[in-house]
């Protein structure tokens, strides 16, 4: 999908366009013609003239030369846009913006409609975005097609170098009310509406090789074609940062799709998967939503080492360390040069230790010395300068200091958080021309700081995913036969502890204790509880488990699909559980999981796209609390971690490549230094 | 302690008051006489007048009847502080203020000084504020002896009804600079500095009673006088609220300090049990200082029912919900006849459920019908009001509509979140000026509503603590008896799995299997793993083991105060720990936890002040969670709660009433439907 012209048309044709002020189409109409970057002709059957532009009755009495050079607005009632659209259609339009409402989001007719507008995009290939949405901004081009009076100032010292996508209108406008007295601007917003045609995914491959664009911001309530998402983030996360802020974490704000095992948990719990996959910045609120724009000013480098904290105010700078340790931002340890260049400078600090307190009487020049030097410590790769109004306190001197060796340190990401109101505003006046990035509250410096840490971290070892197409759901599903399931894990390559059938001939010849387990469609549910006989010590009693068995068969309580299967009894050992099944958006995921009685209570599991590789399969089991338990927990031997890492990548691989494979569980995988062994399993297939 | 000259003083003197603008004693009297309040006496003995006012030497040369009507500040260097202090304690002055530094926070020389001056004010009954603080403010009376700027507006329309007192000055100066712009208005400032002599439970001791202050916010980095602290918190709590930032949560912020035996966490661990058990609300970070500071208006009463949402952004009220599902904040259900009422109103709505989107293009008009029928639902306790700005919203008349409902129901908490800068900042204003709160973004909002519905919730169970005096840390002692041990939970009422000395001759009568465990001096350590026999099935396999110990003794490896006992083998069953310790600060604290092999890997404990009664014990035993394995878990029988609850009652009267008790800890305590049973035990005592 090519939006070149759809970013930066040539032409602009307002349908709905209006010479009353107020109304939505002349806002956007108004808009556009205050950009003055591309020709605009307001479309309106009753009126000659709009805001003193010819109106035209329709855009076919336009006389364009290349249709494909036009992108058409249409802010009017819902039911007349269908035709406006064929319109398009016919004419040779790609480029369409529904800012109209009353569709989907009504139901009923406005789905029909939306349906019928979506159809025929995709039959005609038209680049549809919304409807019911706010339109779009070229932050570069200062093109503002949308209702929003977002200011695009001139003065503005910031390279226009975020993109903001939201599928939320209001969060949208907040965000660009948000922007308007701030030194940021946006390079594009894409207000997405209820993605009809165009959605977040077709922006995001633009916006992969746009080079204006730093930093990728989402709103979204839903994540459209889920594949196709993560690979492209996967692909831009490897330049540049994309955060996205998933709506919906709670049954509250969706009602979550739970799996009917309960194994593995809603689709939100997949989506985070899926966004860690990606190499996404989850985000969680608003609030972070503004403070990655403070922080992104431009292309986004590798940075050695940690962070340093600098404070007049040590309450704060406790308050700082505090949050740092709660979300795992590591400090950064001053090396032995920095410490002697700090006491050289024969300050009485308290201390000499990051986070540095500089005491409350610090003038400028004291928090300029110490700051320098700071910065000059190769461990040091960021720094956040906390500053609270004192007596001595010079705000704006000690922020112009700040501003200054943040141009000496251009490499070094320099923060600030200039607490009060009065007593720092001008300072904070300094600091935003100088486009120093000053937050709130030193929760929420450590908050974003530690969020563009991590992203870096994960960037390094990040591939690239590869896209599929999703599987239609199936309707029609089978349990697989027992025995059989162990012959499938066992052709993947995964050991496990085969079930054999029981029958009175062999009850001699057998090894005991073995474990006996009636199989079969009527103990899946309904005689669940009474299906298994641990601990079967010899043939006597083997034999009165098989007579139960034959007894229910001939009361016809049981049809004859059924069958008693054994296994060899096992000691037991650290029992894991492997789960997997196909989400509805993202496709396969893989859960691991502590097994035993009271897995549930501690929910120790993590989820994983299904692609995995060696390195993500031993993240996800140093992720689980209880890894010291495989890792030698109280002198017990070590699982055989490279088994186990085994075993999970034959999983994946299996359920990857058997697509009729539409659910498998395997619990419990037992775990010792030795082996690791499928106990029981269960897979759902396709019929 | 009497603080009603202090807070109310007749005449202040400051030492240290100079004709130099800007030092720090020029300006506490610029600030004091700006108030017009109380007689001022600049005192400086270089100096004839200090702005206008006749200065004095010393403030022996003060003519002065009842030095008790007045409060002296001192503001010189350190050196010269103890002297001053000890004019005051001979002319009968009692009230002091050193705002000065270079005390115990440099060390050395300084807390030898600042130990003088606590020496002093204890003999003589001074109350000494500081030293390195920034002063006091009764905001009530404008009277200012700080070195702050904070300016008493006249204009201020709410109340003086907040009292805040920080330890930290630096987190004070930020709090005094943040309220300049403000309609909030402190009853009290406190900067308590080092503490050397007033505290903070001096000052909650008055503000229990102080009818103008309606919610008391602390910032501390350590408690004073923990027993002292929890009794007058808690006695405030049923009242008002008190909010307390600890710092110190991390590693980082403050080393903790870890118990030997890891069975009990650090004293922050401690800390943040005693301030649940005082009620307080215990805050995380500045943000919430300032929240609750916009929230609280008035004296906080009970209402009931719940929150209702209503937003004219879906996206805001889809976040708002999700962070209300992760703080545990309950939504309202509206009741059948809002839901009518709202539909009678004709309004498309999507939905008519709480969280209420009206939807994009909602007006004043409409949202103002929303809201007042929804606070008329006696299920609604309160109401969070989202607005964005887009292009129908009327920012101003809505701020306008809001305020007169929250008139209209005086009951109930109206609250806002007003999103976006511009185009909300009008009605900002109108929601500032009819003394609405309003929160930066929808969690902000969330978070501070929930600590209050937590605190209300708590509030109806509390009981008042009873202060006691802290023990002396015992430097000397000793491991009980393991046989006495056992007796001694005994007596206190706890079942146990009695252990007895094992013999020779006694092997015939006992009932196998049983369990053989070496004990003594020797075994702490030294042979621990080597001391336990489980499972011992006959009088062969003990006669063996106790040919071991026997061995031992004789080649001199072990003393003969050893003892080798045995205990009945019991069945595997649920396992708990209950432990004690004494906490340097708060005092006995009582710890139960979930047992086994994997018990430390998950962390499943709860920590409590030892004063438990019936309902706290039930509310420990459910918040564990492993809670559900002691109500029935997967068809398990239920274990005997009540005599649990006794149990844990019991090892909490015994702790608290045997001093020589330092540290006990019962693990395993084996819970069953039937029985509660010590199996293993460990006291340690006073020598």
């Amino acid at each position: 999908m090519k939006l070149n012209n759809f970013l930066n048309p040539k032409y602009i044709a307002v349908i709905g366009a209006s010479s009353k002020p107020g109304k939505v189409g002349r806002i956007i109409f108004d808009n556009i013609i205050s950009s003055k970057k591309a020709g605009v002709f307001p479309i309106n059957h009753q009126e000659k003239k709009v805001a003193g532009h010819k109106a035209f009755s329709s855009i076919e009495d336009l006389e364009l030369k290349d249709w494909k050079n036009l992108l058409v607005v249409i802010a009017i009632p819902a039911k007349f846009v269908l035709k406006e659209v064929e319109k398009c259609a016919r004419l040779g339009v790609k480029d369409i913006i529904i800012v109209s409402a009353g569709f989907k989001e009504i139901g009923g007719e406005g789905e029909k409609l939306e349906k019928e507008i979506a159809d025929l995009a995709k039959d005609e290939g038209l680049n549809v975005l919304g409807p019911n949405c706010l339109g779009m901004i070229n932050g570069g081009k200062s093109l503002n097609i949308t209702f929003s009076d977002y200011s695009l100032k001139s003065d503005i010292k910031r390279k226009h170098n975020i993109a903001f996508l939201s599928q939320s209108g209001a969060i949208g406008s907040y965000v660009l009310d948000f922007l308007k007295n701030k030194n940021i601007a946006l390079s594009y917003f894409l207000s997405l509406g209820n993605k009809a045609g165009l959605n977040e995914n077709d922006f995001l491959d633009y916006l992969y090789k746009d080079k204006k664009t730093d930093l990728i911001i989402l709103y979204l309530e839903e994540i459209s074609q889920g594949p196709r998402f993560v690979e492209i983030v996967s692909r831009i996360s490897k330049i540049k940062p994309v955060a996205v802020l998933k709506a919906g974490r709670s049954p509250w704000g969706e009602k979550m799709a739970m799996s009917h095992t309960g194994s593995l948990a809603g689709s939100h719990e997949v989506a985070l998967a899926a966004l860690k996959r990606s190499g996404a910045i989850i985000l969680e609120n608003i609030t972070q939503i503004n403070n990655l724009m403070r922080l992104i000013k431009g292309p986004v480098k590798e940075v050695e080492g940690h962070l340093a904290i600098i404070s007049n105010a040590g309450g704060m700078a406790v308050l700082a360390s505090d949050e740092a340790f709660e979300k795992k931002l590591s400090l950064a340890k001053f090396s032995d040069k920095t410490v002697a260049k700090l006491k050289q400078d024969s300050i009485k600090f308290i201390d000499f230790k990051n986070p540095l307190d500089i005491l409350g009487d610090a003038d400028a020049k004291r928090y300029e010395r110490a700051l320098d030097i700071v910065l000059s410590d190769k461990k040091v790769s960021s720094v956040l300068a906390l500053l609270t109004p004192q007596s001595m306190t010079e705000d704006s001197k000690t922020a112009e200091a700040i501003s200054r060796l943040a141009r000496k340190y251009p490499d070094k990401i320099v923060t600030t958080c200039f607490l009060g109101s009065a007593g720092v505003a001008s300072g904070k006046k300094v600091l935003a021309k100088n486009l120093i990035a000053n937050f709130d509250s030193p929760e929420e410096a450590i908050d974003v700081l530690s969020k563009l840490s991590n992203y870096l971290d994960t960037r390094k070892e990040l591939k690239v995913f590869k896209s599929f197409s999703l599987e239609e759901k199936s309707s029609s599903l089978r349990v697989l036969d027992y025995i059989d399931s162990f012959r499938v894990l066992k052709g993947a390559g995964i050991n496990v502890a085969s079930a054999r059938k029981l029958e009175k001939k062999t009850l001699d010849k057998m090894k005991y204790p073995i474990v006996i387990k009636f199989t079969g469609p009527d103990f899946l549910h309904k005689f669940d509880k009474q299906a298994v006989f641990l601990n079967v010590e010899n043939k006597q009693s083997a034999r009165k488990i098989l007579d139960i068995f034959d007894g229910m068969l001939k009361e016809g309580k049981i049809s004859s699909d059924n069958v008693p299967v054994f296994q060899s009894q096992l000691r037991k050992k650290t029992e894991l559980i492997l789960g997997f099944k196909r989400d509805l958006v993202f496709g396969p995921v893989v859960l691991l999981g502590f097994g035993g009685t009271y897995a549930e209570l501690y929910n120790d599991t993590v989820i994983e796209i299904a692609d995995l590789d060696r390195r993500r399969v031993q993240e996800m089991i140093k992720s689980l609390k209880c890894y010291p338990v495989l890792n030698g927990f109280r002198g017990q031997k070590k699982a055989n971690m490279s088994l186990l890492v085994d075993t999970i990548l034959n999983f994946s691989k299996l359920v990857r490549e058997n697509k009729d494979i539409l659910e498998l569980d395997i619990n419990p995988l037992f775990v010792d230094d030795k082996k690791v062994v499928a106990v029981d399993v269960r897979i759902i297939m396709k019929k």
